[in-house]
């Protein structure tokens, strides 16, 4: 009996023991991100001095050397670059575009190639418009209606979802698949209302597909502002033959090299088991590209920056990884997998930021049950920090590629609400970004890596 | 037995109905502020088409007239102005600053009068500087390193804190009470660090404090802009000799007649007691207001639109009050509570939103430990709204005369990462207030506005 007393006893003393050194690392964390933080300055280059990096462009290229040095200059045990052949779009000459309520008679609309679209006719593309709210409009209205119209899809995001991501995705078919669905009928171009909650007049770009449709029969497709999209709606139930005009340049060309940028601190005891923590290097070109994704690129820097300078170190190999091309292709992403697979690593965890630079509300995880309970037991630990979600769901793209029965995968979640203000947009830029709201990101984000590190096997 | 075991089904049944239509009421308020949301029109007007609110101005004078205006056309039971005398203190014509290395070598420093203060000589006011840190540094350093000198208050705020306010209330003395102190030691001038956590151009006001010192013994007090105070600390150091010259020609004048404009909706089965939501209507000049405190007042007065639109009947009265002179004397709220403590009413229940108009993360309740727990019992309604925090705690400058055994006080906690980086200073404007954040605040406030209305009788 006093034996066992005396393990309960010694057990109790131990949990608290490690409860308290918790606390403290963390709090260290927090403390340093806080008040000796590089995120911010890391970022400020990256948007101010470098801009909008789009795969194969010189920019992204920059952004390669320079987040690769300044990874070497925090001495880490190894950087390197990950070599990896990334589409290459360019969006040409700026688009513009118009409609014509009477000939002459124009109003402008603020516009933007989606990115992966075709060129418009050298001289642009004019012809009537028809307003639609979904794909599934179009086999309603049938070739009848839509052969030789502009397709324009003008379903708002809703705004009673308190997640904005919620709103995304269940609008951002139109902008994705709109094009390739209007073209089987016979629809000679699309414009899509941009994916922001805000009436503004950014228009957002971003990806398109057009599925297996063949070069010579795909359409061009452009994003306008939402109050741009407003006015042509409006417009258009006043006079439903408004031609709508628009004329962009963009051009394919072959792909590229490129590189993922890699470092890593080797594990003090299980050097073979992984931790990755990362984001997107590449972004769209519009902006800086600083919410989307420079500021998940610069807190996963920080994430081993404040690990070696709270003196922590690390059983497991902790691995940043700055991903390139997540924007249009994923191909950084299926590389590094890809890479990862043939390895006789273990990657244990990987957590992305990419969600914006806002200020941090908990994680998603994407994991089995019995892990996702050990892992909320860690909830606790940070409430001090207001980071209180720890929910199960998406992770982020460029890690998904890694998922297997084994791992767990999580996405930081900050506070969504002006996110896609920014999103895609010529205001995604740096002065968007405020400094203590990434600084705690790249705390949090160092917070669970540290604890993943130190209970690894508890978990897996 | 069976009575029993039928009078616990009832019970439990009835409890999932009232917990149902609870959920049902509270997401009916959040998808009203969301998409159909008055409270960022409202805040438009006041900050872009009134601005700058100081008590006593005509603009706070047009801030009355404009609410009243649009709380009448809300359709509510009454509306009214309640007269309170208001101090007037005026800022003159734009401060200016420099410090001189050399004869006639001059670096400016933005800089802007405190509320309250003096002003400087005609001329302006020329002297040596001393740095402090404290006011406790000013007896060290004592009369002999004093006399004629401007004291220059200059400790940071500490980024550490999560909640900014923790570490503005840590530094806040040096404003409030850094001229009253240093006058006592002969000082001529006092210039104050301004209270932000950024490294920028904007000086901070607000108000000061001369104590009993006489009128004839009061020195002029301004603050400065972070980066200016870094700029200044560093020149002292490399030349401690070097004068700092400041002008002003701020002015205190007689007290005039304002009022606090209020409205409310009458309970249905307990018109006497009341539930108080509100603001403070006033504002410091440099800025328009929007956060501090234009974004409480709209969120307030958007708080029994909202009851209404979701045709939420009260069995209390729901009274809105936007509360005069917050910043440079609380006149309106002492008035407030004077006029509510010689009254047949009972107030219950006071709500203030006085934090800016950032993504609601909770309240904070100044009550007893037993309202608090009952209270906490509604925090799981609050979890789909991303609405975690409910602390015991502050609540709010205004709604704080109303203290009392019975009352509940509660404020709402947004996130309080950018809102130092706009308080009394020029960039505290509309575009800085993100329009689904504010709803998010008018909602939650709302729920917990509909909560105590509902439970009003079990919470006291």
């Amino acid at each position: 009996m006093k034996n066992i007393v005396f393990t309960i006893s010694l057990l109790c003393a131990l949990t608290t023991f490690s409860q308290k050194t918790d606390e403290q690392q963390i709090k260290s964390i927090f403390d340093t991100s806080l008040s000796n933080g590089k995120s911010y300055d890391w970022l400020n280059y990256l948007s101010n001095q470098i801009g909008g990096r789009l795969s194969g462009s010189v920019q992204a290229q920059q952004a390669v050397d320079y987040t690769k040095k300044q990874l070497e200059d925090l001495g880490l045990d190894k950087v390197w670059l990950q070599p990896v052949m990334v589409p290459k779009w360019n969006r040409g000459i700026p688009e513009f575009a118009y409609f014509e309520t009477d000939p002459g008679v124009t109003t402008n609309i603020p516009i933007c190639a989606l990115g992966g679209s075709v060129a418009t006719p050298l001289g642009g593309l004019k012809a009537n418009v028809v307003e639609v709210k979904s794909l599934d409009d179009l086999a309603i209205l049938g070739k009848q209606r839509l052969q030789g119209k502009i397709v324009f899809f003008n379903r708002p995001m809703d705004p009673k979802n308190i997640s904005t991501f919620t709103s995304y995705s269940s609008c951002v078919d139109q902008r994705y698949a709109g094009a390739a669905e209007a073209a089987k009928y016979g629809a000679v171009g699309v414009i899509v209302r941009s994916m922001n909650l805000r009436l503004d007049d950014y228009p957002h770009t971003g990806s398109m597909s057009y599925g297996d449709i063949p070069v010579k029969d795909r359409i061009p497709a452009a994003a306008i502002s939402t109050n741009g999209a407003d006015l042509l709606s409006i417009s258009l139930r006043l006079n439903p033959d408004i031609n709508f005009f628009f004329r962009q340049t963009c051009e394919q060309f072959e792909d590229v090299e490129s590189y993922n940028v890699i470092g890593e601190i080797k594990g003090t005891t299980y050097p073979n088991e992984v931790i990755v923590v990362g984001g997107h290097l590449d972004s769209w070109d519009l902006g800086d590209g600083a919410h989307d994704d420079g500021a998940g690129c610069v807190q996963s820097m920080d994430v081993l920056r404040l690990l070696k300078e709270t003196g922590y170190k690390p059983k497991r190999t902790i691995r940043v990884v700055l991903f390139m091309n997540e924007e249009n292709g994923l191909r950084g992403g299926n590389k590094y997998a890809e890479v990862a697979k043939s390895s006789k690593e273990k990657h244990i965890f990987a957590l992305e930021s990419d969600s914006g630079g806002f200020s941090p509300r908990g994680f998603s995880f994407d994991c089995n049950e019995d892990d996702f309970k050990k892992i909320a037991s860690w909830k606790n630990l940070f409430e001090p920090y207001f980071v209180h979600l720890f929910i199960k769901g998406y992770s982020g793209a460029d890690i998904g590629p890694l998922k297997n029965q084994d791992i767990v995968l999580a996405g930081l979640v900050p506070d969504s609400q002006r996110y896609f203000d920014h999103h895609h947009a010529a205001n995604d830029t740096f002065e968007h970004v405020n400094k203590r709201e990434l600084e705690l990101g790249a705390a949090s984000m160092a917070s669970l890596v540290y604890l993943f590190d130190k209970y690894g096997n508890d978990i897996n």
